[in-house]
């Protein structure tokens, strides 16, 4: 059926089609359609909302996510046809019923997934039947390669290519901002895509926003790292393994992150950019993603399994992750604290080491490290600035201006200092109550909103003396925060804890 | 934050925010917000689009289902504000990680479904996660009573109170327009709330409203029923048990009916409307819901049990379900089918005898015919014309012309014969394949769409002879359908059984 097409600016997909037209074309509401613009050839399925009255029978909404994979003007002709199920509904329904999919069953889901051509809800059951069903390592293979050929990927003339990952849950973990400028300053090739925060404080891609753009595509990304040796980039705007970042989508309102997903979103990434050497970091500790040391080895097993089957050699550091990394939470703060430590500041030690031993451990995997020499050679690498010559060279290529200094990096201007209502020691942090907070008070996206811890674990506090500070870049949001800060009250002193076991402590 | 109100009639629910209203309010595409009619107190969730150019800042657009909630008029203000993580997503992902729910999280989640507080993912998300972890039957007997309590319910002053339901599947299955009537004419009542099909060629309310309307609020259904026995409407008019369309919207796409979820939403529809009678028909056989007739006394056991827990009295007929139900498939070609066997037609006979025996279980549960003898009083309801003239009643009441006739109900004009190729017996129909061309026919919406069987399993064929006719409303939908009947041959004669097996044949 020919239609007239009217561009609706609302960012979804989905085509909204008048009742009269729905009817002759067989289709109800919620049932998919094919449509196709005869004029560039470019075809695409949508999902179909109806109306009575904003359109004219012969005339079809398009919304703009749709319209960007057909590519129409206003009042161009569109030819609109039913749709088929799509096959990989089956093979959705063959792993609900715990059955093992094959690799041509699995790539079927995942272009399917990346061309939108299953639905949220149709997406969110593969991802259930996956988390619950669990995927052995064949089927954690055949994803990592769906991911990787549904997307973009590098492809760099020479080796090594080294990457370096995080698994998340740790607030405050800037440490890319100092490992990959450590790493490309020993003459080595990073180049880092990352995420942005969907339920954290901060991704990396968030932090180094504030300080250059991070959208390029993925040939930007490797121009930018055959120049300067590294990059520190958003992977949503490469289109590199497109198909994760739908997934994870879907994953946020339940929190949930299966082993299986996880293992095969990291390493496509790390695959498609053409990395053969992998540092990652597996923060273990209460309330991360790693509970116990017996977890975070088995992690690390899979991690290194599924990388010989693709081809990439694979190191795993288990961190400590019970505490937040540093003593910042929140964009604006995460991105000076890490500003200093490349600028010479000693301190916070739990972020230099941290970022000095994974980058240590890339040196030694590439050979620029003598075996046990790692830290060294990443230290003299911090400590002579090259990490920060290095950085700014990062921040040119990117758009960024190179002259910035920690001191430029500004809190929001709003701000609440918590103190400690009782003497004892700092005994514990609860991460998911400081991410909480962080955001209540704008982060990610108010950039100066954060978290400023002041006491460390074990010190002595005296109950008056500051415990943390929470910036904000509007005051009602600070207020918001402010309030839930003292329900939660993330920083336990010894003397309260107890106090605060009970269950309306909602963090999970 | 106050908004101005913008009534979008697209059917769906939602809000549309303009992205500097959504900064402002600390949503993102996805979220959730609260709305708040001050003026009538109503409040509703609903999740966010957002556009940069069809609204201006300070305009909100409601989509029509969600205004149906709140009752704006266009222009009037609304307070939006952030809306919490309903704690329903927790319990859906206790069940996720293979734990019972208890009641209150059970109904915690139904509320959510119904007040439609959970987006189609997350209750997709819940869906298949009780399909792959099933339900004990007190997490269904949970499932039931939530399902209830949720939606309206009838309340009826005398017992007993008779339901009959036919477990799905198997097609041209008009029963309930033979068995409700003769049911009603015995004196009892029976307020029979049906569905429209969804996967199938033609619900009982499809069929019912070929001669009445069917869409009644529960209350109309009671005065009905009270004044002339029974009624054959369309449930999801009625509000009753409003969660379960809601989660068969979602299983469709799957084609998926969990055990748990079919016994809850079977057995909530027959408590709602007050019975305490139930008949229910499990066709058994190849292509239907039970396969085997071991699982068909393990399903009619659950039914009994879970009648049990509910104190209703159910009685489980198995049916043999292999084969279409009389000769007729699409609305039309069926609901004349069923108003001539009422006429007096003694054929044909698996569609009588069928209708006999259920309702001869109903007579004989409430005391109408001695044990035993439940088929002899139905057929002389049947034989007698007392069901014809209750059935005429009930199209009355519902609003429908009395005076209809069998003669009256035409098939579609357009029509093809499929002939067989062959000299054989019939051995087999494919009820998959006959739904399928029945609908691409144009079942259910084109009401003369459908098909025809010629001949009966075990029939002796000549090469030439009839098997089936396709009837459609249009000359494009029936040569569609007849392209798709040539390669599905739904009726299988036995000389061309083995040539069809091969895997071309997609059914599933």
């Amino acid at each position: 059926m020919k239609l007239t097409v009217r561009l609706l600016d609302i960012e979804k997909r989905g085509v909204l089609i008048h009742n009269e037209d729905a009817r002759n074309l067989g289709v109800l509401k919620g049932d998919r359609v094919q449509i196709l613009n005869a004029v560039n050839g470019e075809s695409t399925a949508a999902f179909v909302d109806t109306t009575s009255t904003i359109l004219v029978p012969g005339n079809v909404g398009l919304y703009r996510n749709t319209n960007e994979k057909v590519g129409f003007n206003e009042g161009e002709s569109a030819e609109i046809s039913e749709s088929g199920r799509p096959v990989s509904l089956d093979y959705i329904k063959k792993k609900m019923n715990g059955k093992r999919l094959t690799k041509d069953e699995t790539y079927s889901i995942v272009k399917d997934i990346v061309s939108e051509d299953i639905s949220p809800s149709e997406l969110m059951a593969y991802i259930t039947a996956t988390y619950i069903n669990t995927m052995d390592m064949d089927e954690i293979e055949f994803l990592t390669r769906a991911m990787v050929d549904t997307g973009e990927q590098l492809s760099f003339h020479t080796k090594p290519i080294v990457d370096k990952h995080s698994v998340g849950g740790v607030p405050g973990n800037k440490i890319s901002l100092v490992v990959v400028p450590i790493i490309a300053a020993s003459g080595l090739k990073i180049p880092k895509t990352s995420s942005r925060a969907i339920t954290g404080a901060a991704g990396t891609a968030d932090l180094m926003e504030v300080l250059a753009p991070v959208n390029f595509s993925a040939t930007e990304v490797q121009q930018m790292t055959q120049k300067v040796g590294g990059t520190i980039v958003w992977g949503g705007a490469t289109n590199i393994a497109p198909a994760d970042d739908k997934i994870i989508i879907q994953e946020y309102p339940f929190k949930i992150d299966a082993r299986g997903q996880m293992l095969a979103s990291v390493m496509a990434k790390k695959y498609a950019v053409g990395a053969n050497l992998v540092v990652i970091d597996i923060p273990v500790g209460k309330n991360t993603k790693v509970v116990s040391v017996q977890d975070g080895r088995k992690l690390a097993r899979d991690f290194i399994e599924l990388g010989e089957r693709l081809h990439m050699k694979v190191e795993c550091a288990m961190t400590y992750g019970s505490s937040p990394v540093g003593h910042s939470i929140g964009p604006n703060l995460e991105v000076a604290e890490a500003l200093r430590v490349l600028e010479g500041d000693p301190e916070p030690s739990s972020l230099i080491e941290k970022s000095l031993s994974l980058a240590g451990i890339a040196l030694e995997m590439s050979g620029k490290a003598a075996k046990g020499n790692g830290i060294k050679v990443a230290r003299e690498i911090l400590e002579s600035g090259k990490a920060l010559l290095k950085f700014k060279e990062i921040i040119s290529i990117q758009g960024g201006d190179p002259k910035v200094s920690s001191a430029d990096i500004l809190p929001g201007k709003y701000k609440f200092v918590v103190k400690s209502p009782v003497n004892g020691y700092v005994v514990d942090f609860d991460n998911k109550g400081l991410i909480t907070l962080a955001r209540m008070a704008g982060s990610p996206q108010d950039r100066g909103a954060g978290i400023l811890l002041h006491a460390k674990r074990g010190t002595r506090i005296e109950a008056g003396d500051p415990l943390f500070t929470i910036f904000s870049e509007r005051n009602w949001r600070l207020n918001k925060a402010v309030e839930e800060g003292r329900r939660l009250m993330p920083v336990l002193v010894e003397g309260m804890l107890l106090a605060r076991i009970p269950d309306d402590i909602k963090w999970e």
